[in-house]
């Protein structure tokens, strides 16, 4: 263990050229032999005998699926909790008399996790009631604090890095590996529910890090908060910069890629009858074959899961400019990638 | 991969010589060292590096532990999934505008974990709404239009292959490896839920695979499809024969082998009071020693998990007569055999 | 197999020198290199190719990981099921007639997993209707009798042998090899529901098997039974007492280790009103830093998850005293002796 743990909760974690490495490391996991020969002796996995922690408080199917076969892929052990359900109710503040109903502290539940485990992989969530506590990230860096083992970030209330990994890695694989100022679109979209700001902030930040010609579309009441998009800017090389658009044909005019998903407006928190009769008041920003026809050859990325018709349509989903599977698929890629940084010898 | 994607989604997957190759790989498998010298370097598993994932719409003991052990013994990798509880809940239906409580299409969740896997194994359910649309398997074939690697059926709304050839290889070691003519009876059992045609109608379709002497009796209301009987006859070979039977004695008398299972009447579908009360008038179809007497030293099998003293008395499940559990412990070695088949080497 | 199945139900059953063996082992494997040259062959586990099922009625955190992690380390396979959740609901009952809600008999599931296992731990619950019922270990004792291969206590309604090994080495680690006469205090502690006796029972039986001076502190009504207290004595070596206490400043001065612990009093299982109006007539036992301060530069053990500030203090727990998170990592440790002991080559 190095003195200061090393831990991957943002792509802020990986600065300098350190992004880039991953990205590349993930690439020839990628095109590398699937498997040795059968018959022979298996060769000693670089992470063999490693132990990893993947606590999820939030439902999971790619990051589960992508993070037990990646660490199992280098020799590592996963084991998946979700705590409420399989495992103990935390509470999450410090200083309470807990003589409610969560059976454990998140700070001794982490402690624990970290005394038997060689990483801890950890997916929180967005309290959704205060943008700006929501993006202190008060959990995860609870967790981080508590951990003597590097904790890895699984999507929390305001980043989703494991994410915006596997879309930087679509993005070289289908327009080329110098991304600097390669025109994208980050649009939002119609949804049910009042969804967290994770994912868009992870791209938004993962884009501009690559230096991309960025433009951020969202209808009146949903932009994305000024200080994301002054922190990304921060981060963000010569070649690359950030425009915000309330049009959406105006953004997505000439992009390479588009990437959709929907988000809420820290407007409607209170509210939810009133974030959804915004929301809808906006269900003419569903991707459409239409609108992609209006970038340059753009491709179509997206998370997922994703609610079909609702945020893109099916059209799109099973058309050939569509890329969400591939980008799924480097889900394990990268979580591989990070795993191997993180764990990995270190020269 | 091969162009046409390779699945197990039923016995007739296994075409021809097929099916006794892979029961008697299965049979090789259970007799086989169980591992290699504990103190020396592992071999290589035949399926080593390889990625299956589980999928569970339904609960599942025999079939997770099976299937999770019979992957770790090839040298594969399995992580079972649980779409609604641990993972997403998954809309089925095409076309639909999900703006309700589905957060992901069973298609791209399929797109996806084929994306990352090399096999993907699922169990479905019936709808239980209309007998010939069950029959269909939509949502299977949904599946397996979607997925680009192998789809393995662990029960769907009406099938169960891996529970019929783990039926199959126990009838073998208990009746001899030549199964023709050999007189087996599948009888109806009293049950308080209507539960779905899964593992009868995969019985039936091994047991007339292997040409048996096959003996269906149910009460009047409650006959197996007559469609299902004449795709089972399609597929027998010479000698065998498929009879149906009003009265259970009739049935039983002469048989070597007793197969009891509850399901519902298609009749009752709509009214589950009317079910209810149909199964409750024949709830001395309870299969005890006396009837089991009736056979020629008849053994006694049931897929489990099975209902005490309603559909059979604990008196034939602890006595000599009994094979469930080995029966259950053969689901080990026919669903490793057919990971092999489906994943292992082909020449 | 050998003809008398040997299971690990209790400390009992590591009986004479035993017990002393797997605690080495436990520390051997502590301190052991935790992983071969990752860049050459790996060397079978000792365990290799074992499969190991664990069986959780109760949900679980150090459990689970400590067990997946232990056998993998080894080299076996473990997997998890939750029965009720991702698996069957069971009946516990025999000669019942299962027409309710459970779907499957224990002695059933029990049957078939010892048929696909190499072990069957289960962690089953106390019923809190009968302390002696509780004693009698009910449900435990069923899977014990059922079960063909060795069946591992996961925690029952009476007993946790694996967290009471896992305290022993902690014992061991702090204060000396040699525990004999060594005073260590077992205290009750407030708390909001009234909790079953296996941990205070297990580490009851734990110290005085190594011979140390204990003192259990109880307010009134929440002594721990006289027959448990007997029990313990009978295990006893020369130099070791057992001695109850109503006033816990006398028990804890002196000690050199206090675990604190709550549990609820069989007085009140009926009435679980005037149980909480008991627990919190006495809440004034919450273990704080004055009265560790009463002990011998005392160390403070509990086998969490804990009630911060209920059962102890914040102040406690993240003092230097503290020793709960290396017990808790001893988890693992002991885990692997436990499995080494039962399922490793014998002599």
């Amino acid at each position: 263990m190095t003195p200061m743990t090393h831990h991957f909760l943002s792509l802020a974690d990986l600065p300098g050229v350190q992004l880039g490495l991953v990205l590349a490391k993930a690439a020839e996991l990628k095109k590398g032999p699937r498997m040795p020969a059968p018959s022979g002796f298996p060769i000693a996995g670089p992470l063999h005998g490693r132990r990893i922690a993947l606590v999820f408080f939030n439902p999971s199917l790619r990051t589960r699926l992508s993070m037990e076969f990646a660490a199992h892929m280098l020799g590592a052990q996963a084991v998946a909790l979700s705590p409420g359900a399989d495992s103990w109710k935390l509470e999450t503040r410090r200083g309470v008399v807990m003589d409610g109903d969560a059976q454990e502290h998140l700070v001794d539940a982490i402690r624990v996790i970290a005394e038997m485990s060689d990483a801890v992989a950890v997916r929180t969530f967005a309290g959704l009631r205060d943008v700006e506590e929501d993006r202190a990230e008060p959990i995860l860096r609870a967790v981080a604090a508590e951990s003597k083992v590097p904790v890895i970030n699984m999507e929390s209330a305001f980043d989703h890095p494991l994410q915006a990994l596997a879309d930087l890695l679509t993005l070289r694989e289908e327009l080329g590996r110098d991304l600097t100022g390669v025109p994208v679109t980050l649009t939002w979209a119609p949804h049910p529910k009042a969804l967290p700001m994770a994912v868009p902030a992870a791209f938004l930040r993962g884009a501009s890090r690559m230096g991309m010609d960025v433009r951020v579309a969202a209808p009146p009441g949903f932009e994305l908060p000024a200080a994301l998009l002054d922190e990304a800017r921060a981060a963000m090389p010569q070649g690359g910069r950030i425009r915000t658009f309330e049009n959406q044909a105006d953004a997505l005019r000439g992009s390479r890629a588009v990437y959709a998903k929907a988000w809420g407006s820290p407007l409607f928190y209170a509210d939810a009858e009133a974030g959804l009769a915004a929301r809808k008041r906006h269900s003419d920003w569903t991707t459409t074959e239409q609108k992609l026809a209006l970038g340059d050859r753009a491709i179509f990325l997206h998370c997922l899961p994703v609610r079909r018709n609702v945020v893109v349509t099916d059209e799109v989903l099973d058309g050939p400019r569509c890329r969400v599977y591939q980008e799924a698929g480097n889900r394990l890629h990268t979580a591989a990638a990070v795993l191997l940084h993180l764990l990995g010898e270190r020269k």
